[in-house]
């Protein structure tokens, strides 16, 4: 194992207008974990209720993560369902149950302390600081947040990106973290927080990496149809860090692994939920790879 | 000369969160003008009104721009003036004087109608149509348009752009025209129309272009500072027009003259109106285009 993972393994109930699925393997570390795993070895830490069903856990071993740090709890699994707008830039909340979520008290196994990578998903500020703090030996640690630990954990979303290498969040985020609406700025203020890296997802649009008054701008990728958004950023935070763990984060590497994301995303969206991921195979992402490379050549 | 630019010459008030200006020169053939001028030989084809300044007439000869066709008729000129929300992605027309400009229709010096290239800038189709039928020897011609033409003039305008290379619109602009929400789709359907090469604008996200079946997806530049958005559409066509107006327009040429289209864009929007092109220089224009390459290669 190379990369730790933490965050929500999850049910999901999504609807969009290519359809819906009532109730479907979901989560941030789960998705995370998967556009990882063709990169780099990767365990998860993370909690699941009684009803997690094996063939999922079967899928998520048979891409090689490691499940040591899957912990099972009486209870229910973390249940969210939401429906997307037409166009699928918005999505509504229709349910949130965090059932054994709500307790999750993450506790890495002793192997999983020693490895170099770490990748924070969207959790709670202080349970990411209690991870990256249990992990001894890192390389190279960051993570995600969101508009609700940003506005009411201030705070204690400062104290742990404050430790973090990089910070992936989209164009709102960023502003609402900085105080600044121009994104240089923003990005400036944020190096001032901690990450010296910033990554920005824009969705559609793709994605602005500043790291050391460097900037790099990827295009979104153009699918012929975008299925089910969902998961889409996690997949981008999956495939940037799964990169990095392959070695070297110099500035070219990060500009490659910021690609990889958006490839990683972009295949996420093909499909529902994480199907995509059942058949997608390594030689597909270094094609779309290169189709990056040639749709921004000039 | 080489280059015919058609559409309004006005003077514009504006507000944006940096400043106020109640009057200064503006309008689309302007911009476009400006901007082309860098690259080619411009002449332009518009009207104005009697209280059109000397000063402003000046300023386009400095730039080395044609003015035989700058037609001076009684009345006062085009006025517009406009407020710019805080963020600078929408705005609010306060005021629309067409004075001399209700009556414009345009007829060509004999000395523009054998010229190659011709960039119709966004007015009324069957006046675009009018202009593009005046010309015998053209290699390259397109446009821009705009939602309001789009959804009242449809035939008119189908008519007209049937005979264009190139189209230059936003991404509500094309899936209002093509029907079609996706990008690619729309291109293609749009393709069918007539121009078998479509740039979509983006504004701050930057700008695709689409030619048989290829893509390329440039970033917008990151500013540190946006002055004033108005006219950076119109900059970006007449950065587009001026690079190809220079010769070949083959694949690699178009995806450069994107990128010189955004390079002048981007320097449009650093000041009030058209100031910045008071002082920018050709210099500037290329270290821009490399800058571009910097932030897009990995």
């Amino acid at each position: 194992m190379a990369l730790v993972v933490v965050g929500s393994v999850a049910y999901d109930g999504v609807e969009t207008p290519h359809g819906k699925v009532e109730r479907m393997l979901g989560g941030a570390c789960t998705y995370i974990s998967l556009a990882a795993s063709y990169f780099t070895e990767v365990g998860i830490v993370a909690v699941v209720g009684e009803d997690f069903d094996p063939a999922d856990r079967a899928f998520l071993a048979r891409r090689k993560i490691g499940l040591e740090g899957l912990e099972t709890k009486p209870g229910k699994t973390f249940f969210w369902s939401g429906v997307y707008s037409q166009d699928m830039n918005d999505r509504t909340t229709l349910r949130t149950d965090l059932n054994v979520f709500a307790e999750f008290q993450p506790v890495l196994p002793a192997s999983y302390r020693s490895q170099p990578y770490l990748l924070l998903g969207n959790i709670q500020p202080a349970l990411q600081q209690s991870v990256r703090a249990q992990m001894s030996a890192l390389r190279l640690a960051g993570g995600d947040t969101m508009n609700y630990w940003i506005q009411d954990y201030r705070e204690e979303l400062l104290a742990a990106i404050r430790h973090w290498d990089f910070l992936l969040i989209n164009d709102g985020e960023a502003r609402m973290l900085s105080g600044e609406h121009n994104l240089r700025r923003a990005a400036r203020a944020i190096a001032r927080m901690g990450p010296s890296t910033l990554v920005i997802k824009r969705g559609e649009h793709g994605a602005l990496l500043f790291h050391q008054d460097r900037l790099f701008a990827a295009p979104g990728y153009l699918l012929d149809d975008v299925c089910d958004p969902t998961g889409a950023g996690d997949c981008f935070a999956g495939g940037f860090i799964g990169y990095l763990s392959q070695g070297q984060a110099e500035w070219q590497d990060l500009c490659r692994a910021v690609i990889y994301g958006s490839v990683m995303g972009s295949f996420c969206c093909e499909r529902f939920g994480v199907e995509r991921f059942r058949t997608l195979t390594r030689a597909e992402i270094d094609a779309r790879f290169e189709e990056f490379r040639r749709i921004t050549e000039f």
